[in-house]
């Protein structure tokens, strides 16, 4: 018999009709014979409306660990309440069900509060002994319990991580993430209407998707995914039960047939550019740049380096996110007598186009390709970067959708 | 130095003003020295918002054990979201805090979900440490785990019980429940503005207020307190931390030096009076009849028997709350062959009036007094019931108001 695991974000249990539309959904699933545990995350605008009082109640000097432990306590209870009202709508169906909250699984995380990871479960709270009895297990999704015995999340989007690391603990068939879109896509479809779902999509690709910007997944999840070989599918919520619905698979390279070279184009707007002219050229300065940066807490993507103004000065270029880059301003030239440059320049009007596929590992010419379609379109591209199964390029913000809708052109990646 | 258990209900932690001002009451107890834990109530509206969720969810198939689990989990939700805000409040005004919920001090539930009754607490949880170690245990009332590790609760009102239960354990020299009254008066005072507020009242006279009607403490609460010998004080949780607020106090008859006869007048307009005539007058029926009540859940109060139409039939008169009257209205008739009586008449325009005194056990003449105070107004009694410290009468709703004044006045309650 297969054992699944269902997990459904805030917009499919947003209220008490779309729980009812997911216990159909559960139902389903159960009458096929499937043994099921289902993650729920809290209902939609639930979450946002207990941090803000979190926050209110802390007020600004409370930060940090002092202010993580509760603000776990307080934000989880959302997922708490989720659990219980779908345990009650599947038992209104005559499912055997019941809830489990993080303690009770001993969902066990480290790293303390706010964004904590997940270390393991405990093998006797019965968990999968009452999935294996038939009973549908609903499972607050987020939350874990420290090893003190407190309450911890896993950070924003963290129900995905909670899905996945059930489905390995539970040595489930596969793990569905059930959300507001059918798939995954080679693109996104708000700029280029020609978008296809993709059938398959590997971990490694899925991974850079979903750190490049792609909201589908939590990036960890996926981690967590490749690591344990549980085979993932992103599918939609809203369909009825016994519609046909595939989503998208996110599984291992090999089970993948016919590799695209190019499986989908990506693309961030929340990216700042900082140029630093004339930065000594010997050994050591820019290993003192990115220490710095590091111990700021800000997190640097592309990097450049180049001479200037002959061989004993440097420019040196890097990037991060826009809300990063008031913070690496001001260090900097906080710093400016100790990294010793000559100016600074910092521009939040750029965007990062990425094209991603795992069978760049075996092709050749993907970059000749990106880079002339660019060029057809006068796209001037300021910083490159590569990874085995990815090549990104920083542009001017303005010609983003430009960049997207050529790049999917390019690469054979339109609806017919 | 002094361990204290100071209790907020809903309207006390409504939002984050209120939980602000609930927090400066804290500290400024904290800063004379005293060692605090701090029961909390779900903030105001909430538990109603999430016990509709629970109905709405279950519909109206999924009843009794099948609910209760899961409402518990549902609702149990409310005063963690409480006890983490109140916790950084605490924090922000510098003072060391954490939450407590129900399975992390291990407060032991019994008798299943929806209205448990606490067991007791497990030793080993930390918390007397904590609050020894000077940090304020912000503990959220209301909820407790049972023995198979689920969340229950105590039913609505639980978080007095909580407070009183944790004051009993923690061996604390007084437990302050903090409300939206200033104290326990001697009547309600929205129908007599003469009442007062009682300085003092016995755990038996308060006892039986709560009974009647007088919704400042749960019934279960008082009985706690008093088995435990825990002095209790209602206050108001409105005024300015540093205000002259004595409240009253709940507390040992021994400790009341001054004992008014009479100590209050409570009344209850939830009430329907069924009267069955005709029934034969043998042995055993009126025991077939109030257990068939008993087993329906239907709670009879008063009860009357008179003998009617010569010596072989008798009509019985009882009281039961309106919710329950129409219960007992159907099974009457279903039964009507069985019991064998000739004719039934319920009706709910009665209410109770009552007056309480722990001096009634030592002085006479209170009922002459209280008959002839109803009699002058020309008010008709129906139905008497007594204990050792009260006397309770049933009239025509319509003079209630008027036999609470009368009453009130003829025992000498009203302020000069």
């Amino acid at each position: 018999m297969a054992r699944s695991v269902l997990k459904f974000g805030g917009t499919s249990v947003a209220d008490l009709e779309r729980i009812s539309h997911v216990a159909d959904i559960v139902a389903y699933r159960a009458a096929r014979g499937e043994k099921l545990a289902v993650i729920v995350s809290a209902m939609s605008g639930e979450t946002n409306k207990l941090v803000e009082l979190a926050r209110g109640a802390a007020g600004e000097h409370v930060t940090g660990p002092d202010f993580n432990d509760e603000y776990d306590v307080v934000v989880a209870s959302g997922e708490q309440v989720t659990s219980g009202l779908l345990a009650l709508s599947l038992r209104k169906r005559g499912l055997k069900a019941r809830s489990w909250l993080g303690w009770q699984m001993q969902m066990n995380t480290r790293e303390g509060h706010g964004a904590a990871r997940i270390d393991g479960f405990a093998e006797d709270s019965g968990l999968s002994e009452a999935v294996e009895a038939g009973e549908v297990a609903v499972i607050a999704g987020f939350q874990g319990v420290t090893s003190e015995g407190r309450v911890s999340t896993l950070g924003r989007g963290g129900s995905d991580t909670t899905a996945v690391a059930v489905a390995a603990a539970l040595n489930a068939d596969q793990c569905d993430i059930y959300t507001d879109v059918d798939g995954v896509y080679t693109t996104d479809p708000r700029i280029v209407p020609q978008a296809q779902r993709l059938e398959k999509v590997s971990y490694e690709e899925m991974l850079e998707m979903a750190s490049l910007g792609a909201k589908v997944l939590q990036t960890r999840s996926v981690e967590l995914a490749m690591n344990h070989q549980v085979p993932v599918r992103v599918l939609s919520s809203f369909p009825a039960p016994d519609a046909d619905n595939p989503g998208t698979w996110v599984c291992s390279e090999d089970e993948i047939v016919e590799k695209q070279i190019v499986n989908g184009v990506t693309y961030s707007r929340d990216e700042a550019k900082v140029t630093l002219y004339g930065l000594e050229d010997k050994p050591g300065v820019s290993a003192r740049l990115f220490a710095l940066m590091a111990r700021e807490g800000v997190n640097v993507d592309m990097i450049v380096q180049a001479n200037a103004r002959g061989p004993e000065r440097a420019n040196i270029v890097f990037t991060c996110t826009s809300a990063d880059s008031q913070k690496a301003e001001q260090v900097l030239l906080g710093s400016k007598d100790i990294l010793n440059f000559e100016s600074m320049d910092v521009t939040r009007d750029v965007a990062k186009v990425s094209v991603i596929g795992v069978g760049m590992k075996s092709h050749t010419g993907v970059a000749e390709t990106m880079f002339e379609a660019l060029y057809q379109k006068n796209i001037n591209i300021d910083v490159i970067s590569t990874s085995e199964i990815k090549i990104s390029v920083l542009i001017d913000a303005d010609y983003t959708e430009l960049a997207v809708r050529a790049l999917h052109t390019a690469f054979d990646l339109d609806a017919t």
